[in-house]
């Protein structure tokens, strides 16, 4: 039995929307896995190459570990072989990591035909990457709030206004995520708290209406990026060039390094040449991806033949499995 | 020239909404102007007939005075006299201080025909109440969204799930909204806030879908509730036997001393038999206030004859100006 996934980047926090809300972005990993042998061996292609882990540490093999767990399937069902290939920049902020546990879950779910179910997977997913807000757009496409609850993790897609488009630049480097979590307070005071909740009701009605003056308030988190923005080099200026050229706000991706903008549709190409361009003003070389709303959720197809052969994603990846 | 208003009551917060959402709820307050004399004064009716207050200071005047300064117009005109009813209970976490606000200010823009927008209204009753969140939804119907963004208040409109139903149980004694706000902390902690940023962003996804799970999260708030419910005696009880009877949860209505409960359209009665029941096993007589998202927002009728015998609203409040 073989299965291939197809799962997309994301883009998290989006501002206020801290560990809650995530967007997928039009970036890709492709992996495809075949039963048999003993053991995990992975081969990793495109972005994923600089990757440097063990196979039985790697985040494919543990989100695919953690589905056979799951469903009480026996560890890695006596053996499997995963290629894996991306075009997504990894530790950007870009839900690389995401996308990887989300593609090992699924695999092992088709190949094995676990029966698990979309919430399933995203449970298991959050549990390894420890919050859901990359997770979950992986999974469903879109942008999607996810909330924890006694019942547990609920996840609901957000409305998007089409008039909006979202531009991110990337520099060609990295950001340490653990050092950006630890960055982070451990108070804050009452008055932060409640513009830090308002904000937040103020991107989901934002990304619903396309409301300039809430998106605007809603990229202008208190939360996290006040702390965390003078480790990303040049992002007061890229933000500011964005602002300048259009946008309604821009902020971090996730914890960084890349910087997300959004838009009126309108004002999209020139917002994403004045962040490249404030970027080169500081001498970083930086990326830029644009996306609309409607990038689609991972898509999965398991088969008995060798389907990294049959099935062509040209136009989104290249180089195909 | 005179002018008669009709304002709604609001429900504000909603949980985890604090200090910036606030929804119309089905009682209203109903007052009128006459132009001439000298000074301002006051004739109060219904629930604000045991306001006692200098009519200088009366919320009413406020709200005209304002208004004509904000349109630069010569305080109060000359003279005025505002006759008001209403049937909003005062005090109690309903908006009637932000109602009265409003309908002072719009009385002097009909009567004086200051011409000012509604934004101009918000901002004047803003200023004067201290946050937006009844006053918007008291100007606009339905539920409303107000954040602070450098370029001023935005407000928007919320989309509600017609599936909901809003049942406001209210005791017989007010609550010191004073007392409630000097309650809160000055500092909490980080993760507390992040979870109070998620669900607001769940209330407002949760209003819009009807999503069960996304509202009992909402109505858990962390920012203000826990350090206001044990001012209001009976609320554990009443919240639980709301949720017992099948509401998505319940919790104050903006401080106090009034509980909201979010039901499902078809458990709305027995949540509210059940919220008033809770009170009653507390020695607490409760009223019971049952409203759909759908409540209009102010309405003006501006005349040179006396509008006060002109206009009927029987269906709404009995005894009409």
């Amino acid at each position: 039995m073989m299965a291939r996934v197809r799962v997309p980047a994301s883009s998290s926090n989006l501002g206020a929307g801290f560990d809650c809300i995530g967007i997928a972005v039009d970036r890709w990993l492709v992996a495809s896995v075949t039963l048999g042998g003993t053991g995990i061996s992975i081969r990793r292609r495109g972005t994923l190459s600089a990757v440097r882990v063990r196979a039985d540490q790697d985040l494919f093999t543990r989100g695919f570990r953690a589905a056979c767990a799951a469903a009480g399937a026996p560890a890695a069902g006596g053996g499997a072989t995963i290629e894996a290939v991306s075009d997504i920049p990894v530790g950007c902020g870009l839900g690389s990591s995401a996308a990887a546990i989300v593609a090992g879950a699924l695999l092992a779910d088709a190949a094995l035909e676990l029966g698990l179910s979309r919430a399933k997977i995203l449970e298991i997913a959050t549990t390894i990457e420890g919050h859901p807000d990359n997770v979950a757009p992986a999974i469903h496409g879109g942008a999607v709030l996810s909330i924890h609850t006694p019942a547990g993790l609920v996840s609901s897609s957000l409305r998007v206004s089409p008039a909006i488009e979202l531009l991110i630049a990337v520099p060609p480097f990295p950001n340490d995520t653990k050092a950006a979590r630890a960055a982070l307070p451990h108070t804050l005071p009452h008055s932060d708290a409640v513009v830090a909740a308002s904000r937040a009701a103020a991107l989901v009605q934002g990304l619903a209406t396309g409301d300039g003056a809430l998106l605007g308030a809603a990229l202008d988190d208190v939360l996290h990026v006040p702390f965390r923005r003078a480790r990303i080099r040049g992002y007061d200026a890229v933000v500011a060039a964005a602002q300048g050229a259009g946008a309604f706000g821009a902020t971090l991706s996730g914890a960084g390094s890349a910087i997300v903008a959004i838009a009126p549709r309108d004002r999209s190409a020139s917002v994403g040449s004045a962040m490249i361009a404030a970027w080169r003003d500081s001498g970083i070389e930086a990326e830029l991806i644009k996306c609309t709303s409607t990038v689609a959720g991972a898509t999965v197809i398991a088969a008995t033949h060798d389907v990294r052969r049959t099935t062509h994603d040209s136009t989104v990846i290249k180089e195909l499995l």
